[in-house]
């Protein structure tokens, strides 16, 4: 609630692409996901606040019956704003009151558990969708009124790992997600991990230098997308009378050198890396990589500042599909759905990004989106082999 | 204004299809054909209200300038709704202003009542498109709070013309659209029009008979179309439980079958004819008809319920592509591309509707849609040939 | 059969485009034709040559049964082309001895003639779809090995018809179309139609003033054609080292100025028309303009070269769309498929072409093809209004 | 070119689907192949057969300019046959010529040998998309006019193999792929592998119990294909009068219960394996069963017959989606293009298929396709996971 607080009403309506969800549609579906899989769950005798939201706001549980086509939820004018936040304190106040009058099972302490993970997602996509939103209108607006400060010029190591098998996925001392077990053996060649991120000045010059128009830095299906897009620079830059902008959500700026790079796709971390005769890091490798090094602190901001940062900037594409680990078992019950579903076509990132809730990420986190898209806040790391 | 009194700031700025616009839309885009068309082409000097206006504003006059896709109209949560109240009042006092103060020249007078009359047709645009944003939302929202009352039952008779050379198009004693100019000659055959327009009953038969299976009764491209839709019935019709509804500006109703059907295509209407192994009528025999009638009472519903009325409750498709007259001339300047451009792939429909302001049509008035369209409140009036 | 004689068997076979056939379809469905409507109509008995055929050479009749998709007609490589000369020697034969030992009812007589001017018809789509097919290949072949003659330029001059009724449509004395069908009277207004066709040198000048960019000169449906095509010039033009070239059916020539301009779409007819200041002829005044002159002589080449000719050079492009006239009635039986199920979205040509066989053109004959066509042999003849 | 000697002219042309090329296609890109990579590039002298076929044979590759768009290679009646017999014989020839007075350096000889496990490639494919070819016509033609034996039934078993430290990739000992190397070390949990294909038999228990309707067996693309297929079943199975049966290369067969189901796509195998409760392989793992058993026979047929058989009869899904091994190297030159830029969305298959030539695969190599994909001769051997 407090991220849509800069919002005014029509902001939370409008969907300006199939991927991105309007505001009000996250924070239904954030309290259906408690109204559905606890409370519903938990007592046949449940009575839902409107029986349409279920049709509404499940996102992709086919369980749970038929749902709204996901590029489709911009045309609903109804529920109002003022109704979704209604729902959402019905559902919460629902939720403490069962809290406190029952004993509750393991499965509803998982569920209230996977349930504020969920919400800690949207929180992201939230952040994601808002930007895509105002980003595509004519009528400059900013999200944010801080502005943001100049990056310092950072100096990039090379990070050195040695061979050998490493223990990969959850260390199991707090919440994860079923994608990121069970732990297990990988066995992993010696490599380097820049210990910086791409920045702009870096990526500018991938773009001046023409490198969309050259086949040789492409993967083939990236090749077609590169020719079919007009846009061959990160989602939100711009060209104004021969300058370079960018889009953020705390307005327009020129565009800084010294930033890291965000919202590129795969197709374009791959041939940048390619185009500088190095590699992506594999998703083991940007885990040993985060797990060797401390923590940096929370971005204050809502763009990436600093390319120095090991972690909390922007995701990192890393060169692995997302595919399941050894021993891979879905979530029980109707949470199946949550994630095993997805392990088709899509590339894993590492690291959180200045979107993320804070303590939201871990070492272990896999995100993961199609190699094509180019909304979230993701950068690239690179990674070259050791001999 | 008036008409959006109902609507909650929600309602205002979702597109439910391309063909539809939001509301908010219709009210900025209307004032802005006052502001370029009027206050900007009458002085160099004049300062527009926002620069970006021009931009999401203008529909698809291509002389103007580059504008906004028309399918992508609801992506844009800016300018708010506020803000558009606040631009319509705006250059209304400034076209009244100027008004006042100012010795109108013949072609400032062509543009005020031009964009007057532009206007009205937004205002049943506008009632369009409401039907559509909120029928498409499974939450349950009425436009009116009357109900609707039940029709009565009406006797069909068959109204006869004699061949001959008619005069045909705009009689010239007050406004009206250069496509409906110049008045001219057309030689028409012995002809009869249904004094009824075509009721739910008469097409429930049609579409229960299984009329949307069977190639014989329909256009090549009606055939395609009929094959691909999953609605092989009126656009607002349902079917619950075994028995039919209609979705109206009025909220739900079961389907009245006295009522005149509304809201088919093109290719509906044409294999509706053929089925009853009769014909549509062409727009000159329909501008004859109309011409014999005296006027019916303007609907005070926004539905019709009447089909025993001689004009105002459904546009009832011709036969007749929408083509220039002998003769015709566009309007001049920025204007040119009103109505000449779209003679296209476009049928005629005459009569006006429950949602046309009352004074908009007239006899020779020509409205058009392409043949797969099913939005407008478009009906069936019934012809044959007279030996 | 004839006209198949330049052919290798390859050529027999490929589809290059969904609009074009392969040859050997094109026989096979002229045969099924007479195969279907003649001898299985004729005889309960009569057993089929193949019983899949009805399937494959069916084009459109859908009272006869499910038909092979027209756009994936060029992935059939059985029945291989010998086959179909057997198959069409064995019904010729069939058909012949049927003529000679029956006695034939007027619904046979009328099919007979039908077949043979539907064949007709078939003869000229074989050299549109054999000039498609062969001109798409970078391997340059030539369809015939006589070298076109230089085009003389030619005076225009301005025909001038008065306004009257008159009469339009079949004469009756021959075979004709149902949709030629029934003549009846039509009030025209004065015009004057071009002695000559449009010359490739006045449609470069339309091509080279940057037409295909200035929104202003088309209708709207033809500029979102005009901006989505990367060919803005007639279909076998082509530019090499700055000068221009034409496929034809005799080979590339180096562009000849003087020869009418083939090849257009309709809407690229309308904005030449529009860029000049005049207009297309209805297909009204281009029978009157037809039955005013002297038939031309039939041409020996497959290549328009004649501006002046009245008729048989290009089919001229008409302002009015295909409907059906006053009175109209289909063909009885299956034929009924003929022609009144396109009346929609298509637009009138008039006048033959070089590929119409000698004989099968006449004054009220009704060509008809989509706006966005450009495979048939069309090109423009200019009207204006007379006062 | 034996492979060919069933066909027919018109065979060699067709083009049945995006994926499939024609026969005559696949005869003249493999010659191109030695020309270019071989001839071309040894001589700066050298003077192509025809200088289009570069544009019209090149498959792929970027580096080496334009080429015809991989979807139109069926709309090109030339290079006629015969003329594609007389390029590889003059190819041919010249390459020999050229063996016999030269020094082969070792970059010729990796071209030669690349370039005869090319044909090889396209010798399976030439089977695949003949077949595709011949299926989709409703004229039954055989391939071949041997008749296929029915298969017997197969007794199950699970082969074991422990946990460790395996060696995977190229062996060194002959010719590989870029794709297959380096050979490098990966960690393998306890695992078993049905000594089995799975069958006709429970493929068809999968379809008939409705699979393809439940979305919990499905990924979700799996899903959407699922529901946008019409064929809910292996690609060459086709239904009549309540009986199953199957297109082969060897006719149309009652459906043999007992022989390995093939032609399924990746989404059909991974919901397969999840109705059974296992899964599909790690392309590891089958390298590792295939290393521990003996090779089987090669097929006699064109068809899989055997489902007791450990290679050579389907080409097996593994899980793995297609990505470089750890410490990959493109091959050099412009056969860098021949695999790395497709590891993107595509899946791992392992172990030969009937098609496949003999002596063309070995343990380590990685044949991919796209999920999606379902004309190769594909099919099933199921895994699961030792505790």
């Amino acid at each position: 609630m407090a991220l849509t607080e800069p919002l005014v009403r029509e902001d939370f309506v409008v969907q300006s692409s199939p991927d991105v969800s309007p505001p009000k549609w996250h924070l239904a579906h954030t309290t259906w996901f408690f109204e559905e899989f606890l409370l519903a769950k938990n007592s046949a005798l449940y009575k839902r606040y409107n029986p349409e939201f279920g049709r509404l706001f499940n996102s992709y549980y086919k369980a749970l019956g038929p749902h709204w086509l996901q590029s489709e939820r911009g045309v609903l004018s109804r529920p109002t704003v003022d109704e979704v936040f209604n729902y959402r304190r019905n559902i919460d106040e629902q939720v403490l009151a069962h809290l406190e009058k029952t004993v509750w099972s393991d499965e509803m302490a998982f569920i209230l558990e996977l349930g504020l993970n969920h919400e800690e997602q949207h929180q992201e996509l939230l952040l994601m969708d808002i930007k895509h939103n105002l980003a595509v209108n004519p009528i400059e607006t900013r999200y944010s009124s801080t502005s943001l400060p100049r990056a310092s010029t950072v100096k990039t190591e090379w990070r050195e790992f040695a061979e050998g098998v490493y223990e990969i996925g959850d260390v199991g001392d707090d919440f994860s997600f079923d994608n990121e077990k069970p732990r297990h053996k990988n066995y992993v060649y010696p490599f380097a991990l820049s210990s910086t991120l791409v920045t702009n000045k870096e990526y500018l010059e991938f773009v001046e230098s023409g490198s969309y128009l050259k086949p040789e830095l492409w993967l083939s299906l990236g090749w077609s997308w590169a020719q079919s897009t007009v846009h061959k620079h990160p989602l939100y830059w711009f060209k104004k009378d021969g300058a370079w902008f960018e889009y953020t959500l705390h307005g327009v700026e020129a565009l800084d050198l010294e930033k890291p790079v965000v919202h590129i796709n795969y197709f374009e971390a791959d041939a940048f890396a390619r185009w500088r005769k190095l590699r992506l890091p594999t998703e083991q490798e940007l885990e040993i990589y985060l797990d060797a090094n401390l923590s940096s602190e929370d971005s204050q901001f809502f763009h990436p500042t600093d390319a120095a940062a090991m972690r909390g900037q922007v995701w990192a594409w890393t060169k692995s599909p997302y595919v399941s680990y050894p021993g891979f078992k879905n979530f029980e019950g109707a949470a199946q759905e949550y994630n095993g579903k997805f392990m088709c076509g899509q590339f894993v990132l590492r690291g959180g990004c200045v979107a993320t809730p804070r303590g939201h990420s871990r070492n272990s986190y896999r995100n993961f989106y199609l190699p094509e898209q180019k909304w979230m806040f993701a950068g690239i790391r690179l990674a070259k082999d050791l001999k």
